[in-house]
């Protein structure tokens, strides 16, 4: 027998966030979802050792980066670039051998498919290259990519302005209430009134991807001064018995389907 | 003044595919979202330069190889090393450099947040590392990642079946009509009433990558043989004005909204 329940039918995502009593650990919440983890074994290559060298960054010039690269690779190779380009004049490898600009395709949530925002896959990569995945035995990797999802979806973007904008009007804030490309950039065009082709558009999700370079540098940072905390509250599989976001009616409405459940 | 149009209201998915003439170039479809494209410009390292070496693949060997790695590493790392790790023994580097394991963070649609299904995202690594991106002057890394979205969303999965499978039983085979984690994902527990922590749920997910890496490896062979045809017909930005899926009425209903569209 399964257990029916709609989870977060009558609850708004900064209900859900209160009500969740602080962060737990990655793996915990994945263990359901993921299957038996397995230490960390290098199939692909001996040079998978983790953490990569870092050395702490100054996050303003990596939003400027960003902000400078998003016009030649778009959001997640510019996001990418911001940091390792840095991290490879410092180090050289492992930074010198990462094919940073194949990422371009994450422009637009994946060649324009309005995924995951490019900004918030081009963090989740930076942070899981230097840090190593959770199969490698640390969790922060998997964490900072939970922290950075929870943190875009909350925040009134773009967050950080350059300091010679190519649009020097003032652009609209808007919070999507989630990480994928297409809510945030839809929720944007519709508050500003701006087509997706505009300069003004176009400057906008430069400006998020420098946003999402600047808190990344900050987690990396306190990472590597090891003051690192987590803070996403947002625990799907666990939550919600499926891996989802944590606004089921934006697309479900009052009619959130039940997902099968586990007896208990 | 702005156009006024809710161009997928009444459409269906097969509908649009049906009335849309072939495939267009990735380079035109993206040409008013991504912005003025530059020739390449190796900023990440001397090491990016396209194609990498390749060889062709046998598709079951490698759909074999996604399918053991899915219960290591997970869809995305899963299909990434069920090709690198044949090219890295074939080739060495820049195979043996690439970090695949860091991509575990795929899972779930990004750490369980059911965005791009995690095979879906590992397949467009590998197509756009080898090829490289549209900005580097060729467009196949870029419209393989399309057809395989596409292919996705239309395959009844999973499509493939491993010789000696973790499970045993016949596993029903759903539709997504979404390159998405969460309604994949979904529709199957659905059909299968089958829960998320279930074995037969993760040997479903298995054999999805396991499929994922089969059709990869036929473009990539294709395109290895210069035979390779796009055969992606969604272009989101072109026909919608807005990154998108080309499903609007699964999330909206029949209230589609209208994006600011450019003046014609």
């Amino acid at each position: 027998m399964e257990h029916q329940n709609k989870p977060c039918q009558s609850l708004t995502r900064r209900q859900m966030m209160i009500g969740t009593a602080g962060a737990l650990a990655a793996g915990t919440a994945l263990a359901q979802f993921g299957g038996l983890l397995k230490s960390a074994h290098a199939a692909g290559g001996s040079t998978e050792k983790w953490p990569w060298p870092y050395e702490k960054l100054d996050p303003v010039k990596t939003a400027e980066l960003a902000y400078k690269e998003w016009y030649r690779v778009f959001c997640g190779a510019a996001v990418i670039n911001s940091v390792f380009n840095q991290l490879q004049e410092k180090f050289g490898e492992p930074y010198t051998s990462f094919p940073d600009d194949a990422f371009v395709f994450l422009e637009g949530g994946m060649v324009g498919w309005g995924m995951t925002c490019g900004s918030n896959a081009g963090a989740a990569i930076v942070a899981n290259a230097i840090i190593g995945p959770r199969i490698a035995g640390g969790n922060e990797g998997h964490q900072i990519t939970e922290d950075i999802f929870e943190w875009y979806s909350d925040a009134a973007m773009p967050v950080f302005t350059p300091k010679t904008p190519k649009i020097t009007t003032e652009l609209v804030k808007t919070t999507a209430d989630s990480p994928l490309c297409h809510v945030s950039v839809g929720k944007w065009m519709k508050a500003s009134g701006f087509h997706i082709g505009s300069p003004e558009r176009k400057d906008r999700c430069a400006r998020v991807a420098a946003s999402v370079a600047y808190h990344l540098v900050e987690l990396l940072n306190d990472w590597h001064d090891k003051k690192y905390q987590p803070t996403a509250t947002h625990k799907p599989v666990k939550e919600f018995g499926i891996t989802a976001q944590m606004n089921c009616m934006d697309c479900h409405s009052d009619d959130v389907p039940t997902p099968p459940m586990a007896k208990k």
